[in-house]
C-alpha cells in the first residue's frame, strides 16, 4: 500500500508521522514544493524580529530526520502539478532537476494550505509575503542592505500583519501599517479593536486606515487615497485563501467559501483522496455552516485524523471549528473564539453583548492588569457565540477556558459555577470568567438590563436621564455627555434628584452600575445599565466618532 | 424581613451584598466576631513577605463602606454566642462592650468558616496561625522584634505552609518546614510532589518529614524525631477544621466529614437556616460523597446563591466542587484538581495514569518552560477522574482548562480535540492538554500499553527487556538500571538485539518512547511504554527510595 501526501507543513507532516506509527509496512511519500518541510511557520515573523535568533531553530525536522525516524520518503522542491483520481496517480515535477514523473497512489492526502491573497502589487518595492522560510531570508536580505532604520510597509492589518509590524519594529525598521478597513483586526469588534489604534501609535507605528496600496515607485509604495508612503519593503499579509488550484482541476469538488469540500472525516468528493488543513473547508461551530479557519492546531490534529482513518481505525468526525486565536501585540495579547457581533448582526442572529474589564488577577496582589472582555450570547439557548479579550497577563487562560466551555455546550450563565484555580498572583476568587458568566446569568434571568454603548444616542434622544454613580473625582476626569453625577454611595439618599421617565445608569466599568440599578429598580425606576460602563463607550466613541472629541469634558 | 448573617469574610459578605441587590427592603445585619470584614485572606501571607506592601490593601469592605452602599448593618466584634432555631434568634456578644442581646431573624445565614485544626502546641516559642489580620500583626511583631534572619518554623506543608514558608523567606527569616508527611503538598501524588523537595532546599528551606512538634523551650522546639530547631517563631498551618461549634450547639445537622451538613441549595436541618462556606460540607465531584473543600471561590459562590434562595430567585442548585487550586512557590506553580491516584487507590477506583512533560509554548520561541503533566482517567468511562501539573508559566492555564472539562463531563480523549488559542508564545499547535488527551486515546483505543513507574521493578522482575530508546549521550548521562539503549532512530535496524519475550520501551518524558512502541508492536513485539519517560521514573525514585542512590548511574 502507498499513500501519498502533498504538503509537508502541519497537515501533511501530522498525517504522515501519525500514519507511520499505526502501519509500518506502507509506503508514505510526501512531496513538498518548497524547500522544508515541517518548520514553524507561526515562528517565522520573529526570527524577522530577532526574538528567534536562530534560523535553525525554525526547522523542526528535515527530510533526513524523518526518514530515520519515521522511514518516510520525503521530497522537498517537488511540486504536485496534477492528479488523475481515476488512475491514482501524481504527476510530480522536480523542481531543481526539471523533470516530471508520474506516481501511482492507493491513498492521496491532499495538504497545500493556503496561499497569500494575491494583494495590490507594490511593484517597484521589494514585495514578500511571510510564509515561507524562504519569505523570511528575502525579507532579513532587504532589510540588511537598507541603511538604518528602514522605512517598510504592512499591507494588511489581520494577526500576520500585526506579528509582522510589531518584528519589523522590533529589528528597527519604521513601519507603517496599511488596511483597507476601518480598524485593524476585523475579527474583533470595532469598540474592542479601538484601543488597538494608540497603542500602536504609542509603538511607533504609522497606521493608514481605509487605505489600499495602488502602486509603487522606487522608494515608495503609492495609496488610493493619494498618500505615499517611502518603503523599502512591503510586506505582504492582506490574507490568504485556499490553494485549491490542484484539487480543482483534479476535479474535486470546491465548497462555497472557495475551500476543498470534505465531509466531517475529511473525504474529498474523490475516493482515496482526502484533504486536509488550510486549503479545506471546515464546519463552523456557531452558524453551522461552511468556514474557512485557517490555524495550525486544526491542521495538525485534521491530518493526524485522516492517518487513522486511512489505517483503518475507527475515524474521529472533525468537531466544528471554534477558531479560537490569540495574538501578542507589543507586550499586550489580544485573543477571539467565535462569532463578533458584527459577524452576528450581519447573519441576522439575535444576540446579547456582555462588556466587562476584570482585572487579570486580584486587584489586592501587586502587577495585575486590566482587560476588556467582551461576550456574545444566544438569548434563547443562553449558549455562548463568541468571546473577544484585550489585555495583558491572562488573556490567553481566560479565551481557552471560554473555547472549552463553547466546546462543551455549557450556557453563558453556567460560566458563573466553573471552579477554577485562584491565589492572587492568578486570578481572583470570583475569575472574569465567573464574573461575565454573573453578568450573563443576571441578563438571562432579569435581574438587570443593558443598554449597548451604540444604542444610547438613541435612548438619550427618546428621553431617558442619563446618571454617572461613579465618584466626583472620576466624574470631573471625564464624562458621558448629558450625564449627572450622583455618586452610588449617595443613591440611597439623593435619588429624588433624578428626573421621571427611563433611567440609564452608568460607572467606569459596569459593576456599580449594576447595583445603582437593582437598587433605582426596586424603588420603582425602569433602569438599565449601560454595558461595559464609561470605558466600553469611550472605545466606542473612539472606534466610531473620531470628531467628536467635544463630546469629553476634561 | 430580617436576615442575620454569621461571619463577613467570603461567603457571609457575598449572600449579604447579594441579597441588598435583590431586596432593597430587608433588614440585613453581619456579625463579625473579628476586627474586620470582608479582608482578603488569601493575600495575608503575601503582606507578611511583603509582596503587598500596604496593609490597608487586605482590607477590601469596612463597615462603613458596606453601610454606605449596600444598607448593611455590620458588626465586628461580635460574636454569636447561640442559636435558638426555634425562637428564631440568636445571642450575640459584643466582646469589647462585654454585653449580651438576643436578636431575632427571619432567615439564618451561618458562614463561621473553618478553623485551625489544633497543632502540637509550640509552648513557649509564639505561635500564630495565618488566618486573619490580627495573625499577620502578630507574626509581623514577632519578626519586627527578632533579630536579621531569624530562625522560623512553619508546621504544616500544605497550600498555606508553603505560601507561609515562601513569605517567610522573602522577609529574611530561615525557615524550617515541619511536616507529618512522607512530602510536602500531601494532594499531590508522591512522584510529582518528589521533585519539590530539592526546589525547597536549593531556596535555603529546611524540610523536615515525616516529623511533628511535640513542645518547646524558650528558642526552640522539639521534634517527636528527637530533633529541636531553633525559631523565634511557630506559624501554624497545619490544615483547618469546620467551626461548627456554633452550629452543633443549635442541634443543626453535621456531615460524616465534620463539616455542616447542608443540601444542594444549603439549606440545614433547621427551617430558614443556611450555612456557606468552608464550614460546610460540600459534593464531591469525582465521587459524589460529601467532602470538606475550604476555596475562597466556592465560598463566594454559593454565598451568592444563598441570597438568591433567600429572595425567593429560582435557587441553582451547587455543583459538586472539583477542588481546583494553585499555589505559587519561589517561581514555580503548582496545581491540581479533583482526585490524585493516592486517593483513588485508597478507595478501589479503577483508573488510568498519565505523565507528560510538555513546555509552556512551543520550543522554538525563546523562555518556554517544562512542566510535569499527570492525569488520572476512569477506564471504563474516559472521564477525567483529576490532575496535577508542576512547572512555571502556563501551569495555571492548564488546570483551568481541565477543571472546565471535567466539569462539563467531557472526556480525557475529548481533550485532544479541543482548540486551544495557540501563538507561539502562548502554546503549541499541539497544546500540553491536546497531548495529555491524545495518550489517553490511545490508552482507550489501545494503541499504545503503558507501565507506571512503581510497575516497573515488578515487570523486570518478570523477566520483560527494558529499551531506552533515548541517545547514546542521554543514556550516559543517566539511565534507569538493566536498561539497554536502542536509539529510536535505529530501532528498525537493531531490533533484532532485543530479548526473545516482553520489552518495555523508555525515552525521557514518553513521546519517543510511544513511537518506538508503535514501531515494536507491529513488527510482533509485546511492548509496553513507560509512562512519563525516564523524568517521571526519576521523580517517582527520589520520592519513595532515597537510598536507592546506586540505581542511577552518572
Amino acid at each position: 500500500m502507498k499513500t501519498v501526501i502533498i504538503g509537508g507543513v502541519a497537515a501533511g507532516m501530522s498525517a504522515a508521522t501519525r500514519l507511520r506509527r499505526l502501519d509500518e509496512t506502507r509506503d508514505i511519500t510526501v512531496y513538498e514544493r518548497g524547500a522544508y518541510v515541517s518548520f514553524a511557520n507561526c515562528g517565522l515573523p520573529y526570527h524577522v524580529g530577532g526574538v528567534i535568533t536562530e534560523r535553525s531553530s525554525l526547522l523542526l525536522q528535515t527530510p533526513e530526520s524523518l526518514a530515520a525516524r519515521f522511514a518516510l520518503d520525503v521530497r522537498v522542491r517537488h511540486d504536485v502539478v496534477a492528479i488523475d483520481t481515476a488512475a491514482r496517480t501524481v504527476t510530480v515535477r522536480d523542481i531543481d532537476a526539471g523533470t516530471e514523473s508520474v506516481e501511482t497512489y492507493d491513498d492521496l492526502v491532499i495538504a497545500t494550505g493556503a496561499a497569500a491573497a494575491p494583494g495590490p502589487s507594490a511593484g517597484a518595492v521589494p514585495t514578500h509575503t511571510l510564509r515561507s522560510v524562504d519569505d523570511v531570508d528575502r525579507v532579513l536580505e532587504v532589510l540588511a542592505d537598507a541603511g538604518p532604520q528602514p522605512r517598510v510597509v504592512v499591507a494588511g492589518a489581520g494577526f500576520i500583519g500585526l506579528e509582522a509590524v510589531e518584528n519589523l519594529v522590533a529589528r528597527g525598521a519604521r513601519a507603517t501599517l496599511v488596511t483597507r478597513g476601518r480598524q485593524v483586526l476585523s475579527p474583533l469588534d470595532a469598540e474592542m479593536a479601538a484601543p488597538l489604534l494608540p497603542f500602536l501609535r504609542e509603538h511607533g507605528v504609522d497606521v493608514r486606515l481605509g487605505a489600499t496600496i495602488v502602486g509603487a515607485e522606487p522608494g515608495r509604495v503609492l495609496l488610493d487615497d493619494g498618500g505615499t508612503v517611502d518603503a523599502v519593503l512591503v510586506v505582504e499579509a492582506s490574507g490568504v485563501r485556499p490553494d485549491r488550484g490542484l484539487a480543482e482541476a483534479a476535479g474535486l469538488e470546491v465548497g462555497p467559501t472557495g475551500g476543498i469540500a470534505v465531509d466531517a472525516r475529511h473525504r474529498t468528493s474523490s475516493p482515496h483522496v482526502w484533504a486536509v488543513g488550510d486549503g479545506v473547508e471546515k464546519r463552523d461551530h456557531v452558524g453551522g455552516e461552511p468556514a474557512l479557519v485557517t490555524m495550525a492546531g486544526l491542521a495538525n490534529r485534521h491530518g493526524r485524523a485522516v492517518a487513522d482513518d486511512i489505517a483503518g481505525l475507527e475515524p474521529s468526525a472533525a468537531r466544528p471549528a471554534l477558531g479560537t486565536a490569540v495574538l501578542g501585540l507589543f507586550g499586550a495579547t489580544v485573543a477571539f473564539v467565535g462569532w463578533s457581533e458584527r459577524r452576528l448582526v450581519a447573519d441576522g442572529r439575535a444576540h446579547r453583548v456582555i462588556h466587562t474589564h476584570p482585572a487579570s488577577h486580584a486587584t489586592y496582589y501587586p502587577g495585575a492588569q486590566s482587560m476588556a472582555m467582551k461576550l456574545l450570547v444566544d438569548p434563547a439557548s443562553d449558549l455562548i457565540l463568541g468571546a473577544q479579550i484585550v489585555g495583558g497577563d491572562g488573556v490567553d487562560k481566560r479565551i481557552d477556558v471560554i473555547a472549552v466551555a463553547m466546546a462543551a455546550g455549557l450556557t453563558a450563565s453556567a460560566l458563573s459555577q466553573l471552579e477554577l484555580a485562584y491565589a492572587p498572583q492568578y486570578g481572583s476568587a470570583k475569575d472574569p470568567v465567573n464574573m461575565i458568566g454573573y453578568v450573563a446569568q443576571n441578563l438571562a434571568e432579569g435581574t438587570t438590563d443593558a443598554v449597548q454603548w451604540h444604542e444610547l444616542p438613541a435612548a438619550l434622544g427618546a428621553g431617558a436621564a442619563l446618571v454617572d454613580v461613579r465618584t466626583p473625582a472620576e466624574f470631573a476626569a471625564g464624562a458621558i455627555p448629558g450625564a449627572v453625577n450622583l455618586p452610588l454611595d449617595e443613591l440611597r439618599e439623593r435619588h429624588g434628584e433624578i428626573p421621571d421617565g427611563a433611567v440609564i445608569v452608568h460607572c467606569q466599568v459596569g459593576q456599580r452600575g449594576h447595583t445603582a440599578a437593582r437598587l433605582l429598580t426596586q424603588l420603582g425606576y425602569v433602569v438599565r445599565n449601560l454595558d461595559g460602563g464609561y470605558r466600553t463607550w469611550l472605545a466606542g466613541r473612539e472606534a466610531t466618532a473620531p470628531t467628536l472629541d467635544e463630546g469629553v469634558h476634561a
